[in-house]
């Protein structure tokens, strides 16, 4: 077994390259320079960002597939953009390589990535490789293109805003723990949380119909997102904790391990959905961004004047847990 | 002691974002959203880099004190920029914290960023801060512009252009090898080793005046930055040994242990000088851009037909020792 060890910085840098499509037109430097040197889209903003998935705190390996762990990698990045109504088009790859990793591991990786980034014409125009003493960790800096004036942020909330979220919740987070602790994971939940396929188009058609008031995605879970477009917006919300789409598989396996579904689904992570927020007079640009097209998103709430994020659960309601989180 | 564990994330992102000035005009969303967002400059290609500094691979905090270790992580990426003639605009911070991390390390490693940031206009917009449960690392990602037709690369020397280097080498080898070494390292080659100046001034003016053929910084040394531009623009090169800028401490140092100070000075890293290439009829434009300019650069050479790239030393020509480097 060859280790990545035994290669050069360039004979790897080559193994990415071989799994990449040809840049286009406006990569003018790609990979293989000092930087890269891009052409920028016409009237359009840029946006960016950057996220790490470091081994034993965003994944392991034991369970997670080095394809997977590649495709997460960009996934998260995706994700924010997704959040930022942006189109996705570059990715610089950032990689830190224990010395022992499998070469063959390491082209599952740069596979996960490649075959995420071909899927929404996100190009790979450069990065960095280096050694890592300790864990594997792939940080993935991203730009897309956006219309200034459809650009979503966290801010724009505004009491009486009625509160949607894309797809369904709590897979990935039931998904982890099968993949942990059960020798025959539920598939829909163990490829939710291996492959989270960012909510780029719905973000984009949000974004378009400017049918959204204030947009996140749900990398810390339901109620964090909440939270944070709440303390952005200046506003409280009330959650119907009946009317989240909770995936049905990953109910009934809390539920037969004696959770309570509903909190496991709202504090859970890595779902990778799209919370949003539209004006009551705005619904119409929703329907419109909906219509002839396969958007799933559910209404679970409204935003209030009253600072708290609330769950609704029949006549009770409590505050969103959420709770105070230490770095470490 | 307070250390970084006990705080929140968004409690260490108030601390950064207390070290920064307030953002400029162009920036249409900062640190704070899912992704930053900003106006692309009229008229500019962009110029994009990402490069990680990881701990026990490019630093030690047994002798690099917080600051430094920030200074550094932003100054590599900038140098990346120096290279391709661009001026840099932006930063993204991406980093991976021990728990056990003082705040107060914390604090001056973003101090370090923060000022050599500011002495070059650039603009920290976003990032992401991980808990690493192995060294800490600092990743950075930069965006700089440049007019399209002064972009600088590796790939335009052509046989008979002559090779130059900026400011001096070996002072930032020796000064490793003191810090780590010696009870008294001499504060000239530990300052360089400490706090590498990347050469944005003249990156910019090489490539305004569009004097230089092909350019490349001196990150992994000047054997080989020298190969890299010899491979990539299909030409080799003689490097003079008499004429190279060995910073004299560092010579004495080196000469001083027994070493050979020529053979310490092109292997050694962490320069952050530019090495570039000038075709005989543009040196009416590299004196043009020198002009009036404190613009320390020394011809150490030319670029030849036959590929490979030789030190000469005297009457004796030897291949330029770089060697095949393994990843691990």
């Amino acid at each position: 077994v060859t280790t990545v060890s035994e290669l050069s910085e360039s004979e790897l840098v080559a193994h990415i390259q071989a799994r990449l499509p040809p840049p286009p037109d406006w990569v003018a430097v790609g990979i293989g320079d000092d930087a890269a040197v891009v052409e920028p889209e016409r009237n359009r903003v840029e946006v960016l960002s950057v996220d790490a998935i470091v081994e034993g705190v965003h994944f392991d390996r034991r369970f997670t597939p080095p394809r997977a762990i590649g495709h997460r990698s960009l996934a998260v990045n995706l994700s924010d953009l997704a959040a930022m109504g942006a189109a996705p088009r570059l990715a610089l790859l950032s990689f830190g390589l224990p010395a022992g990793l499998d070469l063959a591991e390491f082209d599952d990786i740069v596979e996960g990535v490649a075959e995420l980034a071909a899927r929404h014409r996100v190009h790979v125009v450069g990065g960095n490789l280096t050694r890592s003493p300790g864990p594997l960790f792939l940080d993935v800096a991203v730009a897309g293109t956006a219309k200034r004036r459809q650009v979503l942020t966290r801010r724009g909330a505004r009491p009486g805003d009625r509160v949607f979220v894309t797809g369904s919740i709590g897979a990935a987070a039931a998904g982890l723990r099968m993949l942990r602790d059960s020798p025959t994971p539920v598939p829909a939940c163990a490829e939710r949380y291996l492959y989270p396929e960012p909510r780029i188009r719905t973000g984009l058609l949000l974004g378009r119909n400017r049918a959204a008031s204030a947009c996140i995605d749900l990398s810390d879970g339901l109620a964090d997102a909440a939270c944070q477009i709440g303390a952005a917006s200046a506003v409280g919300m009330i959650i119907e904790a009946n009317a989240l789409p909770i995936e049905p598989d990953a109910r009934q396996w809390f539920e037969g391990h004696g959770l309570d579904a509903v909190i496991e689904a709202v504090t859970g992570g890595d779902d990778y959905e799209l919370l949003f927020t539209v004006p009551p007079r705005q619904s119409g640009r929703l329907a419109a961004a909906r219509k002839g097209r396969d958007l799933p998103v559910t209404k679970i709430g409204v935003c209030t004047r009253e600072p708290q994020v609330v769950l609704r659960r029949g006549m009770t309601d409590t505050p969103m847990p959420h709770g105070y989180k230490h770095f470490g």
